[in-house]
């Protein structure tokens, strides 16, 4: 056996039978990064590679007693909440993640990238009011990040820059937002932009992949929060973050009849 | 993207969120192989690196639905079984897999290594009359062996012989019974035997490990599916799954204050 400890990165995320997102990518995404892996899984979905049918959230009561007993000998170096289904669920675990005082990873996911919602109606508003503020980092897509804009001011310009929407975000408590673009635009290049409290986004371009794939921002996340709990600053962490998941993506697969391409996420 | 697309190996287990065994340890072996894994979670369990607490089975409709909408566009090659929680989830899962027609490995999962019951108390009955038949490979703790031996058989003989509690599990449809003995005396040797219509059990011998590990029942019964799913013959993929399981422990890593060691599954 081995002596060194790797740090514990905590996952919490909705269960996605197929494989492609949600916490099993997350899973293979923190133990190819070098952590051990702990998750806490909030909602079940009937999906496959096609669209999500149906979501089931899981008794809370549950949840948190495997949180609480999962804190007693596995404390987390970092978190990355993906999938939180309801208000109920994004209250208590605000109350019980503020304690632990390590970067957290949110990655607001609100529907499916085939379209259907994951998370309830008013759930913007309820992540602006609870986890957005103890966030490191928020990883929304073009369309959470308007979403989650228009939750979070009184009077949301219709036509609002990314940094516009982005220091919105900021004002509200969470230290960085990731703007992940890969779903957007038909160019030869995709940019992810980090607003921090800097006066420019840190700027993370690639060459766009054929898609479309499944879980690719599920992998983003858990390995930002992987290498946030390694103990890298946000912009290496970020950096180290986008190179994985382009590898992941550029090693996917499409298996048996899937319709969308799901990363592989291999150690390098 | 590849074009090259790997086997589906499905997992059908509870959740662990301390990520030693369960269905991250499932995902994670199965990738490992490399296989693409898709799951199924029967069951949420409150543990960590010392026990399980509760284990809460979840609602059978909710997965049937996940396993039918799976099914539609990612069969399996092989299948992993793990924790059944339940009589209920043991039937539609036997009638559900059947018509498959592919290799199924079961862990008859009744009994956590910390003590804890996991399944309920009649499921050895229950496995023997439902899912056992259907399985290329049954793979037992010594425990697990002889309880299900008793179920097996009308008048069960107090010092029954493996080979005599292997046949009787034989006897009722599974072809092979691979005797897991890595919890069992303290030699500096474990023995593993797998039992099947050859004459004399194939034997996997292994140099112990200082243990205890979390989840090598689960990495070895996972990885002896993805071998499956690769299309390996039935004393092949056990030797590579073996020598997979081997490795991880090897690779072990006892995460913050855990009581037990957990494999760490890397693709060689």
């Amino acid at each position: 056996m081995k002596t060194a400890s790797p740090p514990v990165c905590l996952a919490i995320a909705g269960h996605d039978p197929s494989g492609g997102a949600g916490i099993g990518a997350d899973i293979e995404a923190i133990g190819a990064a070098g952590c051990h892996a702990t998750s806490l899984i909030t909602a079940l979905t009937v999906q496959n590679s096609r669209n999500v049918y149906a979501v089931q959230p899981l008794p809370q009561d549950g949840l948190r007693a495997q949180l609480r007993c999962l804190l007693a000998d596995l404390p987390p170096a970092a978190v990355k909440i993906g999938l939180v289904p309801n208000p109920a669920i994004a209250r208590w675990l605000a109350e019980d993640l503020v304690p632990l005082n390590v970067p957290i990873v949110l990655d607001p996911v609100l529907v499916a990238t085939g379209g259907g919602r994951l998370a309830e109606e008013d759930m913007a508003s309820v992540l602006m009011e609870t986890l957005l503020p103890l966030c490191a980092v928020a990883t929304p897509n073009h369309h959470e990040l308007r979403e989650l804009y228009r939750a979070a001011v009184p009077d949301p310009l219709p036509e609002a820059s990314l940094a516009t929407m982005a220091s919105a975000l900021r004002a509200r408590g969470c230290r960085g937002v990731l703007i992940t673009g890969g779903d957007d635009g038909p160019g030869p290049w995709t940019e992810d932009l980090c607003f921090t409290h800097a006066p420019w986004p840190l700027v993370y371009r690639q060459r766009r992949l054929k898609g479309p794939f499944h879980g690719s921002g599920c992998t983003l996340s858990a390995n930002l929060a992987a290498y946030l709990a390694l103990g890298h600053a946000l912009p290496e962490a970020l950096a180290l973050a986008e190179e994985a998941t382009h590898a992941a993506l550029l090693a996917a697969v499409k298996p048996a009849q899937a319709a969308q391409a799901m990363p592989r996420r291999i150690r390098r």
